[in-house]
């Protein structure tokens, strides 16, 4: 199984950019290959305008449930390169864990419940629910085409609950179920003076740099509090009420575990919020990328002619996407620097998800991770953000079950991704247990089915 | 001719960043072996720590005075190669110009001058003066090994004069003699809080961002009214005198004649002075690059590990080079946001140049001008910094004639750099007229020596 996983790592099937479209197909064929021989049915490609969806299932549980496995073959990119021990497609193991560019994101954990189905399909030969698999390769680009493929499919799609494992655990001996995670508006601002780069002796104090003025544009887009600074933004973020406050203080991590698990320096954000609420519960800006004039070694005299940042806003549970993106670039506009070039691109749009805690498919899931692991699971809510949670949850009105098998350490989107091999171990074990679990039935009790999903 | 100034600019001696060191010892070489087709005497490399000097001397005018022409081999960074016309190391004609990096800064320029010679040499085998060639190859890294070299060899350099041509003219008819030169100080600024790049869905809102402390430190080195917010920097830059600017006003470009040069849209700087005294005789703080995070296409979710931005001081002539990078250091030292890795590094330190404009040889190159362009020179003010003016300026107690053959647009710096040929020819022509005024004697007026250099 471990080998199976080193070679679905090995292709680099990076979605951004636009030089890995060979190595995404090459990715799903032989993905769809690998369904095909543990035993689903229909196991195939299914185009859209974007990377190819890896379809498959199996039906023969009559009267019994439907569960989507959702998960993504697509990766990160995986520079900067220097910083990875290994090559980042060349997976290698160590200190008992799997190190490469989507070990755990999403390649790892989406594989132990494909090890899961595998293991009822070559033994009794059937499952104890029906099963519908879903893999896509344009997760980490935003999930751009998915949900116009799912409303086509919507009727051949019907399901009672999503399962996607696409995050972390706090600890390992501490599973974990998400009930909420943060929407998410990715865009890019760039800012022009000049045809090209000129001499800084001649012209420096003379013309407006552009980066100067992007990080004029940039610090005005943050308040001396930490709050951001755009009209509007937190109307639609309340503060929680204390009970849910108290609830998180317990089951969440402290601000010196998140620390420590980012080998980072300094916090900073919102003040009067745990650092676990700051990366859950409320939006936060910032700033993924910016470049601009000589990126060499040494000294080059220029006025650059162009600066560019990309900005990624996250947004609390009930935050409504499409409108954060408006206040976004109604406050881009409004700093933009008069006489400069400015250009706003919006590259991102993804509603957060909430899902309710006393859901009997969510109830279900806890079962299984405590067979799984050994420990009952708390309910974690996560800052991150997986578009195709809310996509499956509104068009086919089914239950997300979002139970990360990852630990906070394993460096997801960062250089040394890893995936430790009893994490992977105990995750096929709690993908077993949780189809037997829902097998036995999640219809939701009466006057909850609507709250499921928003 | 011109063939032999296009194989000139064809050796691609970037001096910048490690990768050109073969290039540009390639190009020394060809150089001598040049020198000593035109007939100099001792044409050689002369080794440094880093890249060579192109010496060579033609010493035969017995009781006359001595000119040391300098120049530079090495050339400015040809990215982003995306924005030139055509390749910057293959050199094209179009348009009347020569268009490649290097053709103006500073290959053509010096080059007029060769040819000069080698126009004496080859016809009546003597020269007017007598002449020393220097031709560095690291002026546009600042010139690092070159002041140790004038120092070492102080004795044999000795000379009256120093002729440079590494800079623009006002207009195609309106030559100049430049009489002050700014200084310049470049830094280097990293900001680091995690080891590597994190997901900015767990921890975005959570750890602080270097980018944007990078943004908050560079904002915070410019005031509202365009000054540069470093404690002390004017101190040493007073306001000139009403005479001297009522001069500048007559003799200089008009601010929209230099944003029509530099095809840019904005101006920004201090208030109070036209575009032609801040390009001058004021002090500028200009971000010539800044790096972080992700750059490429589309979006990555990260909170990025590290931020960079390379700073450029230039400095008013009358200004302390050391004392402004003791200042610009403080300030930065004192911005560092608390709890972050903040790196300083001083990447280059070079006083500014003052010329006393009634200097005897000051007057010889303008009758040379006026005989090679047919107009009387004006004397004006460069915002650009010629390190070595300077150094030998100092070392040799020499004075400094710059005499720049360049137009304002031709691009220094930038892409598609180029050299017009009328201004090469009229360039050649103004040194073959200048070898012969300074051999009629350059000996300054009583008590004008010592202010010649500063």
């Amino acid at each position: 199984m471990t080998d199976e996983l080193l070679h679905f790592i090995r292709f680099p099937s990076v979605s951004a950019g636009d030089k890995h479209g060979d190595s995404l197909r090459a990715c799903a064929e032989w993905l769809a290959a690998h369904l095909r021989q543990l035993g689903l049915h229909r196991a195939q490609l299914s185009e859209t305008d974007g990377a190819p969806i890896v379809y498959a299932e199996w039906l023969g549980a009559a009267d019994r449930p439907t569960a989507l496995l959702y998960g993504h073959y697509d990766v990160q990119p995986a520079d900067p390169l220097s910083e990875w021990t290994t090559p980042p497609f060349q997976p290698e193991i160590r200190n008992g864990a799997i190190y490469g560019r989507g070990a755990c994101d999403d390649k790892g954990q989406c594989f132990a419940h494909l090890k899961a189905i595998e293991a009822f399909l070559k033994t009794s030969g059937d499952l104890p629910v029906n099963i519908r698999v879903v893999i896509e390769g344009e997760e980490e680009t935003g999930s751009e085409h998915l949900e116009r493929w799912i409303a086509t499919h919507r009727e051949a799609l019907a399901t009672d609950v999503i399962v996607i494992s696409d995050d972390a655990m706090p600890r390992p001996d501490q599973p974990a179920i998400t009930y909420s995670m943060r929407g998410s508006v990715g865009c890019e601002i760039s800012i022009r003076n000049a045809q090209g780069d000129l001499h800084s002796g001649h012209y420096g104090g003379v013309l407006h740099n552009p980066i100067q003025a992007l990080c004029d544009v940039l610090c005005q887009l943050r308040a001396r509090d930490g709050r951001i600074a755009v009209h509007g933004i937190y109307d639609d973020a309340p503060e929680p009420v204390p009970e849910e406050r108290a609830y998180m203080a317990r089951v969440g991590l402290a601000d010196r575990e998140i620390l420590r698990n980012a080998r980072a320096e300094a916090m900073a954000g919102e003040a009067g919020f745990s650092a676990y609420e700051r990366a859950t519960i409320r939006p936060a800006l910032n700033i993924t990328g910016i470049k601009g004039g000589y990126q060499g070694n040494g000294m080059k005299g220029i006025v650059p002619a162009q600066a560019s940042a990309k900005i990624d806003l996250r947004l609390a549970p009930s935050q409504n996407a499409r409108r954060a993106a408006r206040l976004l670039n109604n406050r881009l506009r409004e700093l933009a620097p008069e006489g400069l070039d400015v250009a706003l691109r919006m590259l991102k749009i993804s509603p957060p998800v909430r899902i309710d805690r006393r859901h009997p498919a969510m109830r279900a899931a806890a079962r299984a991770f405590r067979r799984g692991f050994g420990h009952a699971p708390v309910f974690i809510r996560s800052g991150g953000t997986i578009p195709a949670a809310r996509m499956f949850a509104t068009i086919l009105n089914a239950t997300p079950l979002l139970m990360g098998f990852g630990l906070p350490d394993d460096s997801l989107h960062g250089p040394n991704e890893h995936f430790s091999l009893r994490q992977f171990l105990r995750g096929i074990a709690t993908s077993i247990a949780l189809w037997e679990e829902l097998g036995r039935g999640v219809a939701p009790a009466p006057g909850l089915r609507k709250a499921a999903a928003s």
